[in-house]
């Protein structure tokens, strides 16, 4: 990794070298470990934040397979710090509660069984002060480790240790968005509509065109410069026709537009497995629109409020994104293109980052040349590459300095709880 | 009602007038408005102290859709005093909050509309302590109702105001044993196996007999002295051949012997759903047991103990009562043979009361001449006479004082998070 | 079992000596085995007139786990005689295929493991000619056994060849009635309506009377003088009190005065798991009844007809008859008021056998002293008593002299792919 | 469409001109209309030839909704000819019957409704003799627009019209190999293992190689000269890395070695997705193995064989291959790689087209610049293009002909009924 902000390194033809909103800072390379120990420290207490004003119970429920418990979340993040940091690289390190291995394995079949992730509602033991004693013993053991790393790091470089704290950092990170997603999934489901003062505001849509780009070679993936996850590489050629990308988001209004023309009720736009899915459920609607005496509103964090029709519209699933696209005569952009446009045009782009997640029409898959690394830290990402469908650019609950060009975010194609959106594309 | 202790009444010819067990004390109609003030205050108090060193999520989760959250049931026992006797029958009475309405109803469609019940574990708001709050105000609401009545109360006689208090306050207790064991159940999907410090202790079981009964025309259902719920009437005939019962309960050893004779493997002794169920979930041994290297133990609220094998087993199904008392060629008794057995040899059977719920072979239906009440109290019992079969006798769970003789607890043939054991019968 | 065609043989205090009607004609005890080979033979000729125009494809298919093929009953019925009378019984005796023991048992766990149940429509080998060349190897063997018994029986008496033969003969009758009803149910799905021109016609409700029946200790279960299933007995002592019921079955009349009336958008008339039940699969109207341009129409067995209003209500759930009693402040008889009242008072009511299968509000249980025969006979009747409900009566599809005044079938109460209509009762 | 056998055209830096496997014939742009009639009759012959020794129950019958009954595909395969061709362009066309619109529909939204495709087995009406007549009826119709075009044609020119009719030539070929995978999984289901006398020979794998393939940019995607259906296209640009693929498939000696490696057992082989699905469905060997006494054994449309070490092995899901090919430290090729191989080294390489349908690592999706035709035709495969996977080179039940080194198979990644192997690729 080299030290640098920048994310733009392109040599290659077809390349000019944008500046990237500000709102983009990344945790990249840093300079040394007292700066990544301030960036551990921050990190971990962005999740307390994010825990500040929610009860205990707020914390304990699961709304959904699919989503996880607050508090089950914070013990995670800490036993991802403590499984693959502390008890094999901490001399002498004495785990809090040996149970923990159990409860708090997400999926690493090579650490162990995991408790079944469906249940993970029903954990009320450990209760949430419990946690906390354990999030302050990580933090305290990890202090130790970096900041006197010669008395107490086995088996492990410097370097090495750095990059491993990198990444559960960005680890915890991608926690914390999904701590506000399934946040707000609960929170849905409670009849009362329930405010946590989150305001959700977006950059609006205005004034859409379809800026063309060109055919060409292109490197695609991570630039090696900054901290990324192992499927952002290997870097590679790939080639990439001529195409047209909307340079903002699609709005409410247009949104809104296709379900006035009975966007819902017409197979043509539909995958034939989307067409099921939506008869299945009784969809017609994006997940948390309402609709009272006529009148359309959004449940949001901030409770329930009228849809603003220039923002943006949000927790789109891919079937929806992609039927959207067929109505309107275009289509979702590759991740490739996506990736070209953003990096060389990203200045034309407006809603790039930090907005809403942006469907591409790619199969979440290895790059060329891609190998999971060995033991359980290889399991982090390679083995979900099937049937999911990759997402680009972050969203507003992203932390700030999380988001890259070359980040490859993944869901399953009926997913809409996340701050997903549409950004359109078409063929020349 | 009569100002009695005793539910003895029989005055028929083959049936003797026996004393029925200390434990056994009745709500039963009460002297007077001031008595029934402080039953209610105390039952109000019960609940409460069942939480008491429960934390906040402990009582938020949801294990199972047949379970409730123990929040929900504090919340749902004093809407039922709102809905049911504040609302209508306190003069200007102002509810806590118009939300409840829909939040707390159980399974009365006379009210409304209901929250999905397997979702009730999903309801992090209203918090605990709002609920507390929602709780003392009821108890004041009740209590000024109670304590001026004539100030007060509308639409409603003095003594119809007592029945309707002595309903609710019977209700509450029903959810008192529900909380026990709902909280019993999440608990046991912990792998820490977490305890409460509640010991459950049974009479043992250690010299078994069995005790003849003759033929005769006997009177069922309730005697009209104390409270009772609608499907313990009406009081009406009923012709029982001879037979002979158990004079105690199926032990730990005695369903041992069961499992280790292959009960679980040989399909003769099962029903024919049952035998589906068993091998469709791997049921292979009572809901709590645990084998650790090849010891049994017993998950119980203090936690995982040696199977105690003079005990009486316990969480035991209608299907696995039934397959037991098939291997030992006995049968379980008629809910009719209970009753004239408890009722006039209770003093020759041990472990009737307030020790384990006993299932008999009878499907839960309407004694003749039932008709449930109008309006919505009609829904406590009748709409749930189908395919549930009846439990008699209370556990060591159930409040005192909850229990007698004609009592008729009833849960599907599957249900075994109750504190259910088995009493064998046979024909003579 | 004397010789005698009567069912009426009561002589105690209530009892009356009713003549019953003449479409009643049992297959009783009969004077000697040749009259049991002429049964037996005539018995085997109807299953084959039943398919007679039905192609072999309409023999093959399965509609639901809960149905049959034709082809499979017809190969089920063979195995029966097959297994428990010439495999054990005739010397010498060769398998028609070895693997038939396995294909065609239905759910004897005695007899060996089954083949899946709801596959059955998958056994497309052996083909249909060649079941009816096993058939017509069974009926041979099966006369040799009965025209030479002496020359072919082993390890069984003359009159329990007798009765074992009697048992499989009511067997093959008892599947004749579910080959029509499966059928009936495989052709509504097919949305060309086809009619295999078998008239449903009914004797039509036209002056319904309550009849009242005083209280008494009656005799109930068969009466040893004629053929019975095991369930049937033993015959018990059962005090009933007194009653009315209707002398006529509820017309389509009535019951679409109670679909109008919205029977099945009120919540009140339902018991709660039907409610839930018809809900959840939008049930509105009985099984085979269709809406076209506002007008009732019915399904039959030759095809699409006008809905006849005078006609009994056929095709009725368990769950349907008890709302519809609900709704007219009535209610089903229990199965001992129904035998009280066909067996004393038949002449008074009408529709009482082979018309419609009749409700009772009786969860089909074990009778006083009853226990199964030993071994895989045993399993014909016992293993299916829970959650099912007696009906009595027979239906128009039950052949001719297969029903009797105690009688008990049983199916679940959310079943209505038999002919099963209603008899309204209610207590004085 | 030229007039040419040949699928070789490519002209591009990086690709030699091979020569095609002889099994290869490619139903090309014919030289006239005549050619087209031979083949339009040989096709239709060819459906009916599948079923020649085949019962009436054996064409009715439906195992799993992914399959249809073989009836049901004479039916539809006639159907597509009379809906898209006949009702549309003949004159005074009159159908053979006004419900096969909507009984035969198999999944197009813009000719209306469909029957419910997993119910197809209960269609027993109408029966197979009367789809015999129905096919004759279109043969009949289809030949006299064919033989006098001038005379019956309408709104089409004799080109279009000729191109429809290729279009369901081929389509009739695509469903003649779903009828034997179809039927292989229906009787596969019986347990006396039928044959059906069609011996499954493969060419033996004997001497796997690597074969290098250096990098470049490649024109993908059919190449206009013969008959394609419309995923094929349009032919673009791709630039593929240097790989290595496999010169022959992967045996089932290979594949036993997996299987006894614990492979089933190995979580880190699998896909997440992937590791559920086995799990949940006790899955641990290929669909159609069998082990019997230690020995292995597998069905085929010939019975049940010794498994051949030798041969390829084959009914094997995405799943399952990418688990084999993560055990030996290769992947799946993507279809770009396997296209290029095919294409420029074909004759390096064994049992490409013809043998097993072989995964690739791609998923289903539209090529750049693709969209499907307006109306109905235009639901041929645009609609499926999501969470499926990509097949290359057709299997020995695929017709003669149909296949060409652009074809894209698809299904989704568990499925295993189809002739599905596996070739190896791996990343230099």
């Amino acid at each position: 990794m080299k030290n640098t902000q920048s994310i733009a390194d392109e040599t290659q033809s077809n390349e000019s070298t944008p500046s990237l909103p500000d709102t983009v800072q990344l945790i990249s390379s840093l300079s040394n470990i007292s700066e990544l120990t301030d960036v551990f420290l921050s990190t971990r207490q962005s999740s307390l934040t994010i825990c500040q004003n929610l009860s205990a119970e707020d914390l304990q429920a699961q709304s959904m397979p699919d989503a996880s418990p607050l508090k089950w979340h914070l013990a995670h993040t800490s036993w991802a710090f403590e499984t693959f940091i502390l008890k094999p690289h901490k001399n002498n390190y004495q785990v809090f509660d040996k149970d923990y291995e159990y409860l708090f394995n997400s999926y690493y079949n090579a650490v162990g069984q995991q408790f079944p992730r469906p249940q993970r509602g029903l954990l009320t033991r450990p209760d949430l002060s419990t946690i906390f004693q354990y999030r302050k013993y990580i933090d305290e053991q990890m202090l130790a480790l970096l900041t006197s790393p010669n008395a107490h790091v086995i088996n492990l470089t410097h370097q090495q240790l750095e990059q491993l704290v990198l990444l559960f950092i960005n680890h915890e990170q991608q926690h914390q968005e999904l701590m506000l997603t399934d946040l707000k999934h609960l929170l849905s489901i409670n009849p009362t509509y329930p405010s946590v003062d989150y305001i959700e505001t977006l950059t609006p849509s205005k004034n859409k065109q379809m800026l063309e780009i060109d055919a060409g070679l292109f490197s695609i993936g991570h630039n090696n410069e900054t901290f990324y996850f192992d499927n952002e590489g290997p870097r590679h050629q790939f080639y990439v026709n001529a195409f047209r990308i909307a340079t903002e988001l699609v709005s409410n209004a247009e949104y809104l537009a296709f379900i006035e023309d009975n966007g819902y009720q017409t197979p043509d736009h539909w995958l034939s497995e989307a067409w099921q899915k939506i008869n299945a459920n009784n969809i017609n609607h994006p997940l948390y629109w309402v609709k009272k005496e006529n009148q359309w509103f959004e449940y949001t964090l901030s409770g329930l409020v009228p849809l603003n029709l220039h923002q943006p519209v949000k927790h789109i699933s891919y079937f929806e994104a992609n039927a959207f696209a067929n109505w309107c005569d275009k289509r979702l952009p590759t991740e490739q293109e996506w990736e070209v446009a953003a990096r060389n045009h990203g200045d034309q782009l407006q809603q790039l980052f930090n907005q809403l997640w942006q469907w591409t029409s790619s199969s979440y898959a290895a790059y060329p040349g891609f190998t999971p690394p060995p033991g359980a830290i290889g399991e982090y990402n390679g083995k979900f590459m099937v049937n999911q469908y990759v997402l680009r650019g972050g969203s507003i609950v992203t932390p700030a300095g999380h988001i890259r060009c070359s980040y490859r975010n993944f869901f399953y194609p009926d997913a809409c709880w996340q701050y997903s959106g549409i950004r359109l594309a078409e063929t020349i």
